[in-house]
């Protein structure tokens, strides 16, 4: 019987009650489809800090390393942004992606039909939405020198090279191969040199993918059609900051923050997180949802342990729930027969698996 | 009587076309309110590369410079984006912000009850929305220096100083008290050394503004909240790309990109243009809502020539008109009693002046 080994991180705020019920599932379905999984916990954020003085352990480091994948829940809080820049909870985020590799961030935003109502925007304009949004994780104006700040004159570097490129380029033609085979590539050629060199790499990769259609968009417009008709896209792929702007604009388009996952990939230890935060104000409450971490665990047995089956039903599951009218506080307006905490969230995802 | 001297640029596509409907009720108000107009015409964009070989001719640059105020109506398109970087209209639109000292964009996005449905948000979300946007036009990765690509490699800069922080944040609190007393000022501080500044920057600023109250937010949540309840927002101010990116993003709360003006201001002559395009595909069909470009001619008034009432006469014109019921072919769909051409359209805001 297969055995994988998985770093855990909880991290602050309701990162553990969240990770928990992702746990909670992994087990169910790991049992119906004859995996076994061992897990490891390791201190990342803010709790590391309080902890051990600092945001990212090297334990931590090296433990996921040694792991075939990470779960990640989510680190931060008010707490520590008063802390200097080298050691709050970003930093060590950023540090950790960079320390794994994990050139590529997915960020899937699908329209789930039950909750079509969910977004701010026109139900006719998002239904059967799924765009997969591909950002580049550790280049760009995150990382690049110099950057200095003396108190009257401060910059940052926004830099890319061609091999940074085409590796996320890859990334994103090879999903689009598997999905509507249309790659969106947004950058700011127009003014910037660093997108004038991506948008020329774009168009030579795009000969290794015959099959998909590339199109080029400035971010702004791209922003705009985010909004306007977000369902002419099927893979974006844009750089670091770029990226950080329009997949929280895309997770706009689903509208229910609580629902959206994410997996960051490259050479070394992926990392699977939901896409919101924290969120310190409703810690401990018992009524954060879960369901986007437990999604992220799903792109795990997809991406990084190659067991599609299990994550296949691990999606149905959570597509059955939602039909049948099950909803976590965040999303009780809509349509919801009965409204469940997070735990009773988790419970009801691992029995219908 | 006042005169006042105006430097017209058509530009190209659709330019001519709406530039000459502002200029018509331009004229009738002026009449009304006993001051004189003189105009006069320069080349820029494509216009101006086919004509003169270069996208900003020296005398563009002169003749703007010793007039009162610039409208302006759209440059670019297709024919002229495969020149190389330093001849593309593009290029001509940046050097003349910078020529200009246009340091303050200020975009309103306000959604107008009668077009509430325009929009793909919820018409609960965004009815009543009065936001403005102040970006920063004549510095960061804009033109920040060192920038280069060779090839292999390329990077720009993101760079402010505190003079020009203060300047544009001077312009943001100015404008907040004269409406409802909020600044919300956009930054990535949780990772960029340029946006640590800009906040601190902002902070101290905020102490010359008691009154105002001064929040900060990070650019991937603003993107967000645009979409999520734009209601919340009453002055953002923010750098050049990151205003670029959610400029266009509050337009789309609005919806009717053909409605929004923008105003360019500095320590020289301001250009007032239309946020939207050349739109080269209806360019000449006598089809493109006239109405951003003469709200742009209002914003010129306004803040130009200080002619308020003037300003006033225009803005109640286009809503009375909107109120009942006509609407150029781009708004036909949303409760229109009777589609206009451009001409129309023009002549009956300046009538109904
Ligand atoms: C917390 C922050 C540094 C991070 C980022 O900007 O990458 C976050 O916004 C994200 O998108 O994961
Ligand atoms: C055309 C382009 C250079 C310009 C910009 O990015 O400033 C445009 O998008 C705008 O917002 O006025």
């Amino acid at each position: 019987m297969k055995n994988y080994k998985i770093s855990v991180i909880k991290g602050d705020g309701i990162g553990p009650e969240i990770v928990d019920e992702a746990i909670k599932v992994l087990n169910s379905v790991s049992k119906k489809c004859d995996f076994t999984l061992d897990y490891k916990e390791y201190l990342m954020g803010g709790i590391a800090i309080d902890t051990t003085g600092h945001p990212l352990p090297q334990e931590t480091v090296d433990g996921v390393l040694d792991s075939d994948a990470c779960l990640f829940g989510s680190i931060g809080g008010e707490k520590w942004d008063t802390l200097p820049r080298e050691l709050r909870p970003e930093t060590g985020l950023l540090k950790f992606r960079e320390e794994m590799g994990v050139y590529a961030n997915l960020r899937p935003a699908i329209v789930y039909d039950e909750l079509v109502n969910a977004s701010t925007l026109k139900p006719e304009v998002i239904q059967g939405c799924d765009i997969m949004v591909v950002r580049e994780l550790i280049g760009g104006i995150y990382f690049g020198q110099p950057r200095a700040n003396d108190g009257f004159k401060a910059y940052n570097t926004m830099v890319y090279t061609k091999p940074e490129i085409i590796r996320i380029g890859k990334q994103a033609f090879e999903l689009a191969m598997k999905r509507d085979k249309r790659v969106c590539s947004v950058d700011k050629a127009n003014v910037l040199e660093v997108s004038q060199l991506w948008r020329d790499t774009m168009n030579e990769l795009s000969k290794d993918y015959p099959e998909v259609t590339l199109s080029h968009m400035y971010v702004d417009n791209a922003a705009m059609q985010l909004v306007r008709n977000p369902k002419q896209f099927d893979v974006i792929v844009t750089g670091n900051i770029f990226g950080d702007i329009l997949s929280d604009t895309a997770s706009m388009v689903v509208g229910s923050i609580g629902l959206l996952p994410s997996a960051s990939t490259g050479d070394k230890t992926a990392i699977y997180e939901p896409i919101h935060g924290s969120a310190p104000d409703i810690a401990g409450m018992g009524i954060a949802n879960p369901i986007a971490t437990i999604l992220s665990a799903a792109m795990m047995l997809r991406y990084s342990l190659n067991e599609i089956k299990a994550a296949d039903l691990i999606e149905d599951a959570i597509k059955a729930v939602l039909k049948d009218g099950y909803r976590t506080k965040d999303l009780a307006s809509f349509d919801a027969k009965e409204v469940l905490n997070t735990t009773a969230m988790g419970d009801l995802i691992a029995a219908y698996i």
